[in-house]
C-alpha cells in the first residue's frame, strides 16, 4: 500500500472551485473522457454521454442556473448525460419496441453509469494534478438544461464536473465516521447514532472554523436541516421534466 | 503521465467475476469504505451506505435473485445503498419537515452519491490488485432485497459490488468511440453514427470471437436489442417499490 498512488488519490478528494487561467489541451481532455468510458456499465449499454460547454453563452447560463459564478470563468465544464437515446436509435432501426429504456431501472442504469464514469474522469484529472468540483445545481432548472444542451428524448442531465488547474487545494471535509456508513447483513445505525453525530458535529465545526477559507460555524446537522427546509422552485418539477424526456411513463 | 499509476489503474478497468478462496481481510475493507466515503457527495449530505453481506443465507438469496451463482461464492459483496434516511432522523429530532427528502432530486443525489462512491471503492480495490464486479441485477427482485437488508423508508439498493483476488483477469471489451459519447456544447451525434456502430460492431465481435473464455458471436446492436426485447417481471416494479419506500410521492 505505500506506494499506492491511486489509493491516495482517491482517499485525497476535495472540491476545487478556483482555477488558473489556463485551459485543458485537447489531449488531456480525451484521456479524461476515455477513462470514464472505460468504466463499469449496467447490461453493457453504455448509457451515458458527455457534453464539454466552450461556449461563454452557454457557459453563462449554466452559471446562472446553478448560481455559481465560477462555472463561466476557468476550468473545463463536462455535463453527464443519462443517455438511452443512443440505444432508443438501435432499437428503432430495428424495429424493437423501444418502451423498456423509459422504465426506472433504465434511467437509474443511466444515473449509475454516468456518476461511475464521472468519478473516473474526476479521479484521473486529480491524479494528473488538476482539480475538479461537481455541479448538481445544474438541476435547479431541468428544463432550462434540456432546452440548453438541446438534449433528445430519454436523456437526461445528471450533473457537471469543472475541472481545471487549482489556484489552491482547500483542506479535506471530515465525513461521516464509517459505523454510520457501513453495515454488515442489514441496514443497522449504530444505537448511539446521536452520540457519534455530536462528536461528528464537533469535528466538523473545528475544520470550518480553522480552515484557510470561508470560516463558519456549522454543524452537519445545520447543513442537513438547511438542505431540508427549502428547495429551488423548479428543482421540484425534476420528476415532471423527467417525464417531459419520456422516463417513467409506462409503469405501473 | 508515464507513471501515473491512477489513469492506468482507471483505463484498465474490467469485470471479474471469478475470485479465489481468499476473504479480504478487514483491514482493506475499511480502506475500501474510507476511499468510497472520501468522494464528492450532492450537497454535503452524504446520502449513501454500504451493507457487506456476510452472511450465507442472505448470499445465497441475492445469488437467487440477480441469476449469479458467482455472488454466493468467493468474493466480498457490498451493497450499495441510496440512504436519506440518516437524514431523515436529524430532520426528525429537530421537527423540520423532511418532505423534500423523499422528492427526485434527492432520490437521485442518492444514486449519484452511491455511484461515486462504488467506483472509488472499485478503482480502490483494483489498485490493490483486486478484482471487481458490479451486480444491477440486485433489483431483479427490488421488494425482495428491501426486504431482505431490512431497508428503512427513504432508502434503497442500487446495486451491489463482489470484490476479491481474481483467479484470472479478462480481457478488456472495447468501448463506444469516443466521438459517439462525447459532444461540444449541445447533444449531437456524428452523423455516420450507423457507419460508426458498424465498426464498432465489427470490433467487438472480433474481441468476443477472440477473448480467452466465453467466445460467442455478439454485436453492440445484439446486445442493445436483447437487453430491450424483454426485462424481468419484477424489476418492472421498481418504481413501485421506489414509492413504498417513501420516494416520489409529493411532487407535481
Amino acid at each position: 500500500m505505500d506506494n499506492n498512488q491511486t489509493f491516495a488519490t482517491l482517499s485525497n478528494h476535495r472540491s476545487v472551485r478556483s482555477f488558473k487561467d489556463q485551459p485543458l489541451n485537447q489531449n488531456i481532455i480525451d484521456q479524461l473522457v476515455a477513462a470514464a468510458s472505460h468504466t463499469a456499465t449496467s447490461m453493457f449499454m453504455q448509457q451515458f454521454s458527455i457534453i464539454s460547454i466552450t461556449d461563454q453563452a452557454t457557459k453563462h447560463a449554466i452559471a446562472e442556473i446553478t448560481g455559481h459564478a465560477y462555472a463561466e470563468h476557468n476550468g473545463h465544464l463536462f455535463v453527464f448525460i443519462a443517455d438511452q437515446y443512443r440505444n432508443f436509435l438501435i432499437g428503432k432501426a430495428a424495429n424493437q419496441s423501444t418502451e423498456l429504456l423509459g422504465e426506472a431501472d433504465r434511467l437509474f442504469a443511466g444515473v449509475y453509469d454516468a456518476s461511475i464514469a464521472s468519478e473516473a474522469l474526476t479521479a484521473a484529472a486529480e491524479s494528473m494534478g488538476l482539480g475538479a468540483v461537481y455541479l448538481g445545481s445544474i438541476l435547479n432548472e431541468p428544463q432550462q438544461m434540456v432546452d440548453l444542451l438541446k438534449l433528445p428524448k430519454l436523456t437526461f442531465p445528471v450533473f457537471a464536473v469543472a475541472v481545471g488547474y487549482p489556484t489552491s487545494i482547500p483542506g479535506q471535509k471530515p465525513r461521516l465516521p464509517l459505523a454510520t456508513i457501513h453495515f454488515t447483513n442489514q441496514y443497522q445505525l449504530p444505537n448511539n447514532y446521536s452520540t457519534i453525530l455530536d462528536q461528528y458535529d464537533a469535528t466538523l465545526t473545528d475544520y470550518y472554523q480553522h480552515r484557510s477559507s470561508n470560516v463558519r460555524v456549522e454543524t452537519f446537522r445545520h447543513n442537513i436541516n438547511r438542505q431540508i427546509s427549502k428547495s429551488p422552485k423548479h428543482r421540484r418539477t425534476l420528476l415532471a421534466v423527467l417525464q417531459q424526456q419520456g422516463f417513467l411513463m409506462h409503469e405501473r
